[in-house]
């Protein structure tokens, strides 16, 4: 099937100066118009998969640049279409000139994803996998690579066609007891059926959470860090980027809470985000900080509650080492934090509130290197889950950055099931919600034909996702955020 | 010759997002090492100047991209070396794990210009046409492209070619009387050897000149727009932009002599530059903007001095349309626009002031919108220079540009003596300085040995400009300017 007769151009590197850049040119004439430019042979009687040196001339036959002219014949291309690519040398003058020259031979500048959307309608691929395509080129890190690369050679696909297998063996069961309806027979029991749709349903929230999953690996994993203020925040953001990235600003107060540095920790991107110091604000601005602060924690994976146990030893006669005493002091001074913690959220609405409970928290003990040993000793017994460092000190960051791995490890990136793309998720959703309708309707005993038919719509909602049902509308959407050229 | 057996490697596009991005490697085991990471088929048992898709994997076998390799074996790739251009998609992650994996199994970072540099030791090209590769990728206009592409494939290379024949040529000529010379033999008359000489020298300056007007289209050929405040400068230069940049700020005052703004008309780059009106200045701030207008005014190719003729017809009474009054008017109205030029120039120094009178003034009158036709027709008829326009009205701009390209065409970029390379104005001064002192060594009947010295080392400066005479010291000076990549 070719899917469109025109020939379409476009840069295909990126939009900025290089060594090299590369036009490329796909349909039926893509040969014959990069022919009428090209000097130094005849394209067209050369062999694919082959490459040619020549000219580019201008139609005042002016010499544009010398080039080299890759050749593929359909269906042996990416969009299985002919196709040329032209390698140039990489000023976007010179490009820009080429490309005008071949449009003004007859090819049409393509349209973002054009090339991948033919590639789609041509059968290189289904939609999903054309949809990570876009994934791999904007990927950043190991992660976020791994999955856009499991998933565009077809990895998220198999689980979508081992759903839609399940569906399409329960729909054909209905529909089967559906053909002889007027006999009466049951075909299938419907209670083994609501636990098909109920495992069905459990794969699609396997799916779901893998939607989640990796878009957290895909744009980096939000880590806030907060606490009172002076409780080290920002020396431990500086410590953690300085590993990748060194420079973070100095400068204290109200503006530090936008400061947010990717660090990339054994291959995926984990975003620490510093935050203003919590208290009772002494002015507008920095209420408008601790604000952006709980603002953050909210939208946060997880987020390291850095305690400053030097203020904490200082606060606190520790001349006895006495378990039971500092073990007191401990569990108030604990919970005058976690207290400063929920207050500070007490502007925010209900909404937030919530959900700032159901993110994680890891406690962070900091200073440790001004703090007698016996005394950390002590603590590490009273509260197991603190992670104790010094951030000025760099002790301990490496556990710190795997106990954050470690909490974040649960999911593995290598996990089959993430994607990224929050169509296929919405596509999920329906396909979920259709399902449910029809384990309501299998509990109501109401009719098969009802029953058949949302199983039907939740193998639709499941076909949108690899572009086995799909308009122009839908394909018009997903490609045009794609890069031109690609 | 192969220069180096060490096998390279470096991304080629740019480094930013694309569709694609392409790796080059070039050494002797560009095959050999590309195949350790690459499967799909063995690379080493392909034809050059052929195409394969595979894949590629690192050390634990994971995928790192679906990819197109290109073949290249020596002598036939830009190198002259074997030579292999990986197509990845055009991730930066992915470009670079890519480079990694080549580095782990034996291939070396490239140096800048280390492509090109192999190019030119293995006899590509002289070192002039590989200086152009880098000019040919950062041309930004149609004039720097063309001096480049025809630098690139030897243009300038064969006007110094043409020189050095004639020195080699007149210093035969000396050599052989030198070898006789115990005979008292002359074998060429040292008058005609003075008028070849002279000849040369007047080759050479040409050249020079090239040089000169070669970096004026490379770079942008600078059109400072001055006049007093109000004289519609910044109107002017929005008008003149807006064709192909439309971005202009409207802050009046101080600041504005910063704006500048390139415009490609007729396929050079024009840089406009908007300048504080000249006036005495009101304060400090004001005569700092005022100093920077005359530093511009210095440094400009072409001032355009807008005047602003709607203030001159209210300052006269134009009611009788008395030729003789309106020219008498005009002509001091002019000498007081120039008075100004000149007196706010006073407090530059003597250099600085001799250059702006050495800068060609193109008289643009202003806001002819507002002011009678016969006035027009008089002023045109006293005064021929004068462009005269509407900037507010877009009256006459495509005159004023037409005028603004024939002061400059007096030169063409089309010109083949152009080059735009400091090096080689460098290389061709001191050859021009060795040619006078032979001509000065003949005048005074000095040795035919003193006179041949100097032709030699003449011979020697223009060696230099294509590479006949290099040092690693040139090489690394010349090519690490480059890109990466290139």
């Amino acid at each position: 099937m070719i899917y469109n007769k025109e020939t379409i151009v476009a840069l295909a590197t990126a939009a900025a100066h290089g060594a090299i850049a590369i036009i490329r040119v796909s349909g039926s004439s893509a040969l014959n118009i990069t022919n009428k430019i090209f000097y130094g042979k005849d394209l067209l009687n050369q062999n694919a998969n082959t490459i040619h040196f020549g000219i580019i001339k201008n139609s005042e036959l002016e010499i544009v640049d010398e080039v080299l002219v890759s050749i593929f014949r359909a269906p042996y291309s990416y969009t299985k279409e002919d196709a040329v690519e032209i390698s140039c040398h990489g000023s976007l003058y010179i490009a820009n000139k080429i490309i005008e020259l071949l449009i003004d031979n007859g090819a049409r500048a393509a349209l973002p994803g054009e090339f991948t959307k033919r590639a789609f309608l041509n059968g290189r691929f289904d939609l999903a996998q054309a949809e990570y395509v876009s994934d791999l080129i904007s990927s950043d890190s190991k992660a976020a690579h791994d999955i856009a690369i499991k998933n565009m050679r077809g990895g998220f696909s198999q689980k979508i066609k081992e759903l839609r297998d399940k569906l399409l063996k329960c729909a054909s069961l209905l529909e089967l007891e559906l053909d002889f309806g007027e006999e009466d027979v049951e075909f299938i029991d419907k209670i083994e059926l609501q636990n098909i749709i109920k495992e069905i349903i459990s794969a699609v929230n396997i799916l779901l959470d893998g939607v989640k999953f990796g878009n957290v690996f895909k744009s980096g994993v939000s880590v806030v860090i907060a606490g009172k203020p002076n409780a080290g925040k920002s020396t431990l953001l500086n410590i953690v980027s300085q590993e990748e990235k060194a420079i973070v600003s100095d400068i204290p107060g109200t503006t530090r809470d936008s400061i947010d540095e990717c660090v990339i920790i054994e291959g995926i991107k984990i975003r620490f985000v510093d935050t203003a110091g919590i208290r009772t604000a002494q002015n507008e601005i920095e209420s408008i900080g601790i604000e952006r602060s709980f603002k953050k924690m909210n939208e946060a994976f997880l987020i390291l509650y850095i305690l400053d146990l030097n203020a904490f030893i200082n606060s606190i006669d520790t001349s006895t080492f006495s378990k039971e005493i500092i073990k007191d002091e401990y569990i108030k001074f604990l919970n005058m934090e976690i207290n400063t913690l929920h207050k500070g959220n007490s502007t925010k609405t209900e909404k937030d509130k919530k959900d700032i409970k159901s993110v994680p928290i890891l406690k962070v003990g900091n200073k440790i290197d001004s703090i007698d040993g016996r005394i950390l000793d002590l603590i590490k017994e009273i509260d197991n889950d603190i992670v104790l460092i010094s951030a000025s000190k760099n002790f301990n960051i490496d556990f710190l950055k795997k106990s954050i791995l470690k909490l974040l490890n649960k999911k593995s990136y290598k996990d089959s099931s993430l994607s990224t793309n929050m169509r296929h998720y919405n596509a999920l959703l329906h396909c979920k919600d259709n399902l449910e309708k029809a384990l309501g309707d299998l509990r109501r005993r109401a009719s098969s034909e009802l029953i058949a038919a949302n199983i039907r719509n939740s193998i639709k909602d499941i076909g949108e996702i690899t572009g086995e049902i799909t308009t122009d509308n839908i394909l018009d959407n997903i490609f045009s955020k794609f890069c031109i050229g690609k």
